[in-house]
């Protein structure tokens, strides 16, 4: 497309036209404060917005006590920040205005375009584009708004930011949800939990979640984001933003929708937008260094715990040590913990012994149970600071019983006392004590007020990874078609990737000589028949020259009469192999993700399991050993229980070669599964029997 | 065992003694209340105790003001119920002095019994003894204590008993962890959630937690339970008591560690008792009507919602309607829902119509989304009333977002307004909303402040099964041998359990004649060798009279060289069968549930998945296809995309009939693992190939 643009406020300056404008223009403010298009001006005076506001309504002399403009051109000065509160019909020329007055930032509160069907995408698309002419930066439509705690810009219609009083800090709130941006500060109001800023992202038709949190990573003021979202749409940009937060050390947390199927359908119908596949968005969230959480209190409580935790690659499951004043509470977190896969290491001989020095004496077990005597500050003060110097734990956790309620100067003090220590030290309360968490909170110890959120936030916060290869090469795109099954073992072989010898024939010829004994299987080869079984194209378990004869003529019939007018000249013959077990390896350009590579258990079980595991590729062959481990059908293989060990570092190697087309755009590859891929018995590899491959055209 | 033994307190009277004594003693109580022994007398004198009160202390006149008495016997009445506060080692003569004197409950706060070692469990055998002979009933060791917020009864040294001010209300929450009843109540605090007592039952010695519970049945004051259960420990007096709630319409809620390995074998060494296997004390805690909740805030808040829904049997799985003022809120509700199974209902077309009627027009989609509209009274009211009187709904949730922490007027309250419908209606805040919860709370609506506690609860409440036949024969106990295959399959015959036809014959005659065909398989018939394999001891694919003799002798080999002395006259034949799949069903004894029926996916993957489902025995036809519908490795022969159907109904019917064995006592079978049990296509029935029994001796 070749259109007139202006060059568009981007970064920092985007930055500040977003969460510290000068001055803010409210189009179709309502002078009753009561509306929903009353609010923003109310909530912005009773803030004390540092920066100018302007009501424009043609209707009225005065908005709630202050002058109001009829439009946009007649302000005094352009505003850097222009909050649409008037219908759908009004907001194309709205922003067409801003475009000639060269207003930075449109925030769009109207719902009423894609997500209603054809006519409001078609009135979406030119929203855009008068943008992009204009070189205007839009936030929404169906945006609630954006709001800065730290400047009173409460440039927002949610209800929830009727309270004046917002919690400052170094949080920034992302949300796909309007109405989770108030959830969240309520929530975040009740935990001592404060913002840097929280901004609503409405259908993203110009900027996208990713850059606007992007544009903020300069902002010193932010240490930290909260990301609300209902699906992966432009997952790129998350990606991008998620990586350079990660290399500065910002913690990136992520609650996402759509675990369930109905979920990720109702993402869907909700906002339009499609939700792919969670769990090709939680690969993509985890591989870019973000923390998903699952519990929605851990995405307000695990900010502390993601700062203490450097990202890192873990050489070995992550360990973490508990500590308590309790069995029943400590066992609550220990049973959490355990069901997320994370490890509860029980105190070394040598750290048994250390307590013992300091007069600690403990039950052996998972857990050190400091019983009543955890109840001193004493006890309680030796018995971290012995953990806290064990080389066991990668974190520490102190669960602490009824005493943080009443008494929390006996074990909860030791605890801020001793979280200087290089181990990361952790709390989660048993009973209810509000003033011990204010206290660990307000010392910046991490701290939990249940064992879902405390256990799911050190999971998720373990489970983060450091961001891969970001430059990948500009992949293929448009339209894309089937290879012939010798095609794509042609691109298997460029690739790396061992599969079965084959030898390919025409079929109205005479039967070819092989090199390889029979058995052998005969099947179709044709770029237009992706599914060879349903027109009868595969023949199996041919014994001889005879029977290869006879298989040839059946695979000609049935090409006649089950696939009439198909191209197909040639076949293939393989010999029958059969592996310990067969997997499936995919490598796709997922519409949100980019290029991923896949691995998954063989057969109908992957349907009915969904055992698999994804990753951004490309994966090393390091990385393909942690997939193997993660599906759990290859446990089969592994060596378990005396039964035969399959050839898994071939596996790896195979799952690390298929991904490199990530980097390999020249191929044309849009997609490529191989399946079944046979798993050898170990030293004796692994074996691609089929495989499907599509290239662009 | 022929002890002398006074008839001990029970029923009503027990529960009086227990919660509202008119006298207690405190045995070793302190004069300083911050410690822990002087924490009870202080509590109890705060709270205003309606009762007396007698501190036994020899070394002192006054305790804490009060006047103090040498010993239990210089008491001017005996107490009703003794709180011993002293060391492990006084026990047992207290004990032995409340026997004496006709006490009725002692409590006892020590713990050093059988959790620490041998002599700790002689000692608490010792006490065990001397409360039966006595006549006195005991709670603990290792108990923290019993409180009556009804009465002011706060016996015990929880220091989050420290506040007077306790919530009174109809729950009695019974729990496992001491620390735990200090925490339930400061959370209840927090939640406007009262309580009618709390008990912490130590390790069980005398009174189990099911007694305890099962006592306090007729009180009226009490209309609902919350377990704290750290493992299965008498299971049969939790089976006895739950189904005798559930018959009165009181729920039973249930949190219970040890779904993680980890936490499994923390509460084995915490309180010495075995764990027991966690889905078996989820198999008995649902087939007796009690919900399980997972997510600890669920215990606190599911209450009022299992008053609502009525503790029956499901022909379908139980439908959720939810409504909502925000997508995104209401998605966090249906995402939570979907994972735990919960099915989200979308209106009819007729509901949609309805809702029109009313001037609601919502978009398609599962959740009825009012968006901003709905935060008027009108419209929500409406909307409400209309889905309660749909059908299609088992329960309404509405998920209310903003709106609910400024202007609950607008959408909380027609929720308490439309609460009297029959289908109930619960409610989840988005945002933190204490005034809405709290007037929802008093309006006894079930709601909640979270997506997980809130789908949790719903599906633990709707997982709640009848209790089926409770009152079955005395099952065989005692120490148990195996039984040859022959007599295994004998057994099988005697309930009605296919199995493959077999022929036995001596292992040193001649090739026996066969009434099948070969291919067949010889196997060692011995009830001295249970792993034939592990002996060589099996012979597969044999095509002839011939082979079969040569298996003979291969046979009388294995076990001269690898089980010398092992008595082995006789072997099995039997056809080569193969079924479309493979499965495990089992029937044992539990140690803790009692008679359970298994059923499990066959071979390894069993093992590595953990893919089976469990029930109390016996199990109806009906029971057992729900059983096979929870097995996923069944789905594989369900009928799925176009493969083969197993005959599931065969399974079910094999499944019931081996459950039989519990009301069959007098064949004396501890255990019977019948493994593998072919599953054959669709009318050609199942076929056990081989079995494992034990029997009593």
């Amino acid at each position: 497309m070749n259109m007139e643009t202006k060059t568009s406020t981007r970064g920092g300056d985007l930055h500040a036209a977003l969460f510290n404008p000068r001055s803010v223009a409210l189009v179709g403010a309502s002078d009753d404060a009561t509306k929903t298009a009353g609010r923003p001006q109310q909530y912005l005076s009773r803030a004390q917005f540092s920066g100018a506001v302007y009501p424009i309504n043609p209707n009225r002399a005065t908005v709630q006590g202050h002058k109001a403009y009829p439009s946009l051109s007649d302000l005094p000065e352009v505003p850097e920040h222009v909050f649409v509160l008037s219908p759908t019909s009004s907001v194309l020329p709205v922003v067409e205005e801003c475009g000639r007055l060269g207003v930075k930032v449109v925030t769009i509160l109207a719902s009423g375009f894609s997500e209603s069907g054809k006519e409001g995408a078609a009135l979406e698309a030119k929203v855009r584009d008068a943008a992009r002419r204009g070189g205007v930066r839009l936030v929404g439509p169906s945006s609630i708004g954006v709001v800065n705690p730290r400047n009173g810009l409460v440039l927002t219609a949610n209800a929830a930011f009727a309270d004046p009083n917002l919690p400052k800090g170094g949080l920034l709130v992302a949300s796909h949800s309007g109405s989770m941006i108030g959830a969240l500060v309520s929530r975040g109001i009740a935990r001592g939990v404060g913002f840097a800023g929280l901004v609503s992202v409405g259908s993203e038709t110009e900027l996208s979640l990713g850059e606007i949190c992007a544009a903020s990573l300069d902002d010193d003021g932010i240490d930290g984001y909260l990301l609300f979202l209902e699906s992966l749409h432009h997952g790129d940009t998350i990606k991008q933003f998620a990586a350079e937060a990660a290399r500065r050390g910002k913690p990136v947390l992520a609650y996402k929708l759509g675990r369930s199927d109905a979920a990720a359908e109702m993402a869907a119908t909700h906002t339009g937008a499609l939700a792919g596949e969670d769990d090709i968005a939680d690969a993509l969230l985890k591989d870019c260094g973000v923390a998903r959480v699952g519990v929605l209190d851990a995405l307000l409580e695990a900010a502390p715990l993601a700062r203490r935790i450097p990202l890192r690659k873990w050489k070995r499951a992550p360990r973490v040590g508990v500590v308590t004043t309790t069995g029943g509470g400590a066992a609550m977190a220990v049973d959490q913990l355990g069901i997320r896969d994370v490890t509860v290491q029980a105190p070394s001989p040598e750290t048994l012994q250390r307590l013992r020095e300091k007069g600690i004496h403990v039950s052996p077990g998972r857990v050190v149970d400091l019983t009543l005597a955890g109840v001193k500050y004493e006890v309680m003060k030796a018995a971290l600071d012995v953990l806290l110097e064990a080389p066991e734990f990668d974190l520490v956790l102190a669960t602490i019983g009824s005493s943080a309620r009443f008494q929390p100067q006996l074990a909860v003090k030791p605890i801020v006392d001793s979280s200087h220590h290089t181990t990361p030290l952790a709390a989660m309360m048993v009973p209810d004590a509000p003033e011990a968490l204010a206290a660990l909170t307000a010392a910046g110890v991490p701290c939990f007020r249940g064992p879902e959120a405390c256990a799911d936030a050190i999971a998720s916060v373990f489970a983060r990874r450091i961001p891969g290869t970001l430059t990948l090469p500009a992949q293929p795109a448009g339209s894309a078609s089937s290879l012939s099954e010798a095609a794509a073992y042609a691109v298997l072989d460029e690739l790396g990737v061992p599969h079965a010898p084959a030898v390919t024939a025409p079929l109205s010829g005479s039967a070819p000589a092989l090199p390889f004994d029979f058995p052998v299987v005969a099947k179709v080869c044709s770029a237009q028949i992706q599914h060879k079984t349903e027109v009868g194209g595969v023949v199996l378990g041919i014994k001889s020259t005879d029977e290869l004869r006879q298989a040839m003529i059946t695979l000609r019939t049935n090409l006649r009469t089950r696939a009439p007018g198909v191209a197909c000249d040639e076949f293939l013959v393989q010999p029958m192999r059969k592996g310990l077990t067969e997997v499936l390896v995919g490598y796709k350009i997922d519409v949100a993700a980019g290029p991923i590579v896949m691995l998954a258990a063989g057969g109908i079980w992957a349907e009915i399991t969904r055992d698999r595991s994804i990753r951004l590729a490309p994966v090393s062959v390091e990385t393909a050993r942690e997939m193997i481990s993660e599906v759990k059908a290859l446990k089969t293989v592994s060596g378990l229980r005396g039964k035969e060990r399959g050839d898994l570092e071939a596996l790896a190697r195979a799952v690390s070669s298929l991904s490199q087309l990530a980097l390999r755009p020249e191929l044309g590859i849009h997609e490529a599964e191989v399946n079944p891929l046979m798993v050898m018995p170990e030293g004796q590899g692994v074996m691609a029997v089929d495989a499907l491959v599509l290239q662009g055209k």
